[in-house]
């Protein structure tokens, strides 16, 4: 068989091995472990104030109709198979209805692709764009922004810091309210997300207008991240990027239901893709991204459950929106009762008014890391450390509001009583 | 603003553009549709034999595990946010132990990765492999295999045959049996599909001996498509790769839940990646694969909704095994009488047997259009045209056995009384 070359040999992607190994959330689960094992006495008191994951029962409305579509399946009448890959009729025209043109954003119904979850839209986004773009994101940062333009060969090798060239990092401090202005070097994709996971800032009207006249000038995408949109309760506040004259033309805006419905482990979101919106091919032409994200749908996805399906839609019904409703004010109450404690304790404290998270700035000089397992070893409570989502975050921490009221008034007495 | 150069514009991923426009199912959706507004008195009469979607309702097992897992979500204590992103250790061990080891065949339970379709698996495979490997695939073919590839960038534009530059094609014919002999030219990454669709051929044990062996010898990767592995009928022919010796250091299975459960609505699949299996990097160095996949649903993916997980789990009760048994007879039985009566009208058929697609070649010089259109006008049967899989599928059609055993008892009757 001396016609195979040697030269031919199933190669892997070797961008990947280009990705740190220390992600924030094992080395989380590891740090706690550890401490677990040798202070067995404190299992019983830890809380965890650190994954965004959402702690609440289902909303009734959603598990009634996921009942009654799980029924639906048994019956040859109302068996369902493949649906159409980017969601039923039913949902996508409740989103667009109730998200959108009942706020008076114009949205059509085929803009709408259902998904099962912002992740994975966040990611698969970069499919259907070009190799060659410069891609911005906030830092800190949710990383999965950052891990996907990795593995797609965007950046180089991280450096000591762990940043990686190739990527622009947007710094967010206080002096910017934690919303980064527009870049004096150009850019062609920008990750904006608001609410902002993890510093619970919301960009103002006046930022976005900036962002999205930033992106028209410069024929540049927005990729805009409003999962936490369901938080926001400021009056002002955008709660979409196309409440900003001129994004249709140059943003996609994903959503979810993870966080106003506790869909988390139901998984559904949505993303919004205008029609209006176009980039330029190898070849410099104009070309709607459109088409080629509903042939993405269609070639690499076969839809969500039609029973997930069913559930998202109950949400837009009148019960639905007041179980929302209730969850929402459940956590924000829950984080109202947290910022007021850290702060009492001396700390200065961003974030958790138009989102579930508390952006928390240490003592001068304090580093995340220590900061967290100083809180896990005087408090027993678990936080994010702010530099687990870039350099920007070195010296904060992450308090989560994802819990029961009794646990979050428990912690809050804990950290309000935090000597720093 | 005039340090934003003209050159920086956001791009968009221009393989997309080489894409065939017409798709094979919306163009059968289009043929019907105009048919029917031609003859709006034959609606009732039509009989769907085209897609490969499941018909029967879903298995009661599922159901009734679906209906407990939604009842868990609604209280605090049985609450699931966020899952593990690979799956429940509940249903990666119950997919290894009783689809694997309880056959004899060795594979870990973390060797299980538990996805929302193979479809999407298929898809996503080729976001770890490298941009330079040589790719084949089987002629006819499951055009996700071919559609993937050419977003990827690995083709060139189709010619106008609608063959792509670049994708090696593996010709299936009744001399092979419908299972392509090993290449004389050498290739990284093989699409093998066993049961075939749209073939319905099943690969012999010799075969895959044969393909496991090309693949060690030249370092070769092997993409092993099982989704109907449930319907193999016939004593020896391997149901997983992994019965043929050595399978686990070349091939990744693809498996679902969609024809063996009826879950094409339900969303449920897998992909087995062992831990030997490796590949090498750009640098030339082997490397385990398996990182690598597992990292892409850490980032990418925040696994599948914890109520289809349950119902997928209790498809392997006794209740579930049997249920699924059932359906299978169902299919199986529509099969043998659509092949039955095919094979009475004089045409050559093939498949059926071990899966539920009948593959029928037609007379001599026939097109597979123009049979489908003959069919659609003279028996109000909708088949999918074999051309619509690849040049080697030109000349047959394709029969799908999902149905109700009613509707293919009156398809059979029909396609019986052609007159070829």
């Amino acid at each position: 068989m001396a016609f195979y070359s040697a030269d031919f040999m199933a190669q892997l992607n070797s961008h990947y091995l280009k990705l740190k190994a220390g992600y924030l959330f094992p080395e989380i689960t590891r740090r706690v472990s550890a401490f677990l094992e040798s202070n067995p006495e404190s299992t019983k008191r830890l809380i965890r104030c650190g994954i965004g994951d959402v702690t609440e029962p289902l909303p009734e409305a959603a598990r009634l109709a996921m009942h009654q579509a799980v029924d639906d399946l048994g019956t040859p009448e109302g068996f369902h198979g493949y649906g159409p890959e980017q969601g039923y009729a039913f949902l996508r025209s409740a989103i667009a209805q109730n998200d959108y043109r009942a706020h008076g954003i114009e949205v059509a119904d085929d803009e709408i692709f259902v998904s099962d979850g912002s992740k994975c839209d966040c990611a698969n986004i970069l499919d259907v764009l070009g190799p060659k773009n410069r891609i911005a994101v906030m830092d800190p940062v949710y990383p999965v922004y950052v891990d996907t333009n990795v593995m797609a060969g965007h950046t180089g090798a991280p450096d000591e810091a762990g940043t990686y060239p190739g990527l622009h990092y947007l710094e967010c401090n206080p002096d910017n309210d934690f919303m980064p202005e527009v870049p004096k070097v150009p850019v062609d994709v920008i990750y904006l997300c608001s609410p902002n996971n993890p510093t619970g800032a919301a960009a103002s009207r006046t930022k976005l207008e900036q962002w999205v006249a930033y992106a028209l000038k410069n024929e540049a995408l927005l990729l805009y991240d409003a999962a936490y949109e369901a938080y926001i309760s400021e009056p002002g506040v955008p709660h979409s990027i196309y409440e900003i004259e001129g994004a249709r033309q140059c943003a996609i805006e994903f959503r979810s239901f993870s966080k106003s419905g506790g869909f988390t482990g139901v998984r559904c979101a949505f993303t919004v893709v205008p029609k209006e919106l176009e980039l330029v091919t190898d070849t410099g032409d104009h070309h709607p991204l459109h088409p080629l994200w509903n042939r993405r749908f269609s070639t690499k996805f076969n839809g969500v459950s039609y029973v997930t399906q069913r559930g998202a839609e109950a949400l837009y019904s009148e019960a639905g929106r007041s179980q929302i409703a209730a969850l929402v004010r459940n956590y924000m109450g829950n984080a109202a009762i947290l910022r007021e404690a850290v702060a009492s304790s001396g700390l200065e404290v961003h974030g958790g008014v138009n989102a579930p998270y508390i952006w928390v700035q240490g003592p001068t000089g304090s580093k995340s890391w220590d900061m967290f397992d100083r809180i896990l070893n005087q408090t027993n409570i678990v936080v994010t450390p702010g530099s687990g989502f870039g350099l920007a975050g070195e010296g904060y921490f992450r308090i989560s509001a994802f819990n029961s009221r009794q646990k979050a008034e428990e912690a809050a007495t804990r950290l309000g009583a935090m000597h720093w």
